[in-house]
């Protein structure tokens, strides 16, 4: 090959540059005091003097992606909202243990950089992490040709948050007759995008069938909701937590047990909650059995808190929404979903 | 389509399972008494309670990817050494504003999910971890058919250190006539990979080039060298560093002025420090001139230490490596290469 540069190899350096401009003032508006400007351009800093005034604080840390819903993202050209879904997946990941989020890191990798796709995803990153109350304190976006299939991209993100030691929850003092309280998802979330894909594979992403009301990929991007103000109205009113699952890979069958004490499972009942209609197609049109879509979304549930029982119907009044979908039980771990 | 399940999709949800297994004990080598096991499933935690007894604790992070390099990677099936690339890159990127590693979090996607693949990389990442004295805290695995090319993956981390404030190291007292000491790079790190393989496209990976002595594969693979030890015992030795400049992504061109305060350039000078064969073939068989080398590559300078002109000869002997690469001067914020 003759002088070869490295633009010519598939890296545009001055588009990674432009993005970095176009994004730069939703990001700004995340950064609280804790952030620390100014002072050298490759980690992002973040003031942890606060930390100091915890009686033990602990750092609770997790990393994640979208899965495929950003094939979703791609075929639509829709770049606004699936910045929400990483950080209010993140931010819901590490609440389940009682943290509040204090900083958010994302990484973007395609085949080819687009700074205009880049901004609206940090944008709508930046915008979720505000509404968190979480600094967005850094980022890398990276374009691996040849890594990615063309078109397609990557998100992935990177939170951390405290927690005083004391109020970590963490289901230990779960028992048979415990309150589950579920609270409702907004749609797939970020779960489930490989089968609902193989599902609507040759459907028109921009018509609307009957039963949604409103366009098929438009439901499918429907942002991953975010549960921290919820919960921390709870905790405010004094309502003992006792356990949090955050319904993501694995549905409302691998996710409760997670936090269940040996010798107790959840026990959920369909009928008590309403399953939105967009499961209702993913179910009829692919032909899936009931056990099998418990086992990959969250079939309207994206949040589970367990209660004491006293405490449910308090719970319920302070959230204003949710449902009282099942109860503890003793038992081997598990989570068991009665037919209506 | 007829009974979609979630495995016939394209994600096998036991694969994952049976690569956590077989990493664990490599991540379990990696936990401190920091680390709080057995509360929890979904984020890791990590005791702060050390940074109370910090005068201004700042945390410090970072997220980044390898590059193309993983196609490298992927292509000679060998994945036990793009882990320690992954964590040594982290590990310098906050060291360079005087930070120790606390911990690390990873992230692997491909289009299959390969349990041994993916333990052989974790491991990898394990062991860096593990010589960095920080925890690998957390990881997620993301299977994504459709979004990566078959057989290629994609590898993220993200590092959180801390910095006592009045440690940190921001390049502001850097003025004309400071030292630049240059620490060897192992070779092209985590940098210049599009443009490499391009110049090496139908080479034999297996293949031994005289000049290089071992496989071509091999010398692209050489893990990014870690430079934690080295800037610590200069810190314990009493070194003053004023600035470190850690040679990624643009090269000896694009780095060292992101710490050069205004009306200051570094000079580097060609013959002051060896670069390694494998550069000569890169630029020999891409015919690529000078100056694209060194905006792309790090031309075997990994790390470059900026101190006052008297430090410097105290600096090489309790390094016992590294040499005088160049000095500061007064001039326009930026990076020159002067011919040997």
């Amino acid at each position: 090959m003759s002088a070869a540069t490295y633009q010519a190899a598939g890296v545009d350096i001055a588009a990674g540059s432009r993005a970095v401009e176009l994004m730069k003032g939703a990001v700004r508006a995340t950064y609280g005091p804790e952030v620390l400007l100014g002072i050298g351009a490759f980690g992002g800093l973040f003031d942890a003097a606060s930390l100091r005034s915890m009686e033990a604080p602990v750092l609770v840390a997790s990393t994640d992606g979208v899965g495929t819903k950003t094939k979703i993202v791609s075929a639509l050209g829709r770049f606004d909202t699936v910045g929400h879904d990483i950080v209010n997946h993140c931010v819901n990941d590490i609440l389940v243990q009682g943290a509040r989020p204090l900083f958010f890191l994302d990484y973007i990798a395609s085949s080819r950089l687009d700074p205009e796709m880049i901004a609206a995803v940090v944008a709508g990153a930046a915008a979720a992490c505000q509404a968190a109350g979480c600094a967005l304190l850094g980022g890398e976006t990276a374009e691996m040709p040849g890594v990615y299939a063309p078109g397609e991209f990557d998100l992935v993100g990177t939170i951390v948050g405290v927690v005083d030691r004391r109020e970590i929850i963490d289901g230990s003092t779960i028992q048979p007759g415990d309150a589950v309280i579920g609270l409702a998802s907004s749609g797939l979330h970020t779960n489930g995008f490989s089968l609902a894909r193989r599902v609507f594979e040759g459907w028109d992403l921009h018509a609307a069938p009957p039963e949604l009301g409103q366009p098929l990929g438009e439901a499918l991007l429907t942002p991953h909701r975010c549960y921290l103000a919820e919960i921390q109205r709870l905790r405010a009113a004094g309502v003992a937590i006792k356990g949090l699952a955050h319904i993501t890979g694995g549905g409302l069958i691998d996710n409760p047990p997670r936090i269940l004490p040996a010798g107790t499972a959840i026990h959920l009942h369909r009928g008590q909650w309403p399953i939105s209609p967009l499961f209702h197609l993913i179910q009829r049109a692919g032909q899936i059995d009931d056990a099998e879509m418990a086992h990959v979304f969250n079939l309207g549930l994206g949040m589970l808190i367990v209660t004491a029982p006293q405490q449910a119907a308090t719970a319920l009044h302070v959230l204003g929404e949710g449902w009282l979908v099942g109860e503890v039980a003793a038992g081997e771990r598990n989570s068991v979903i009665h037919a209506a």
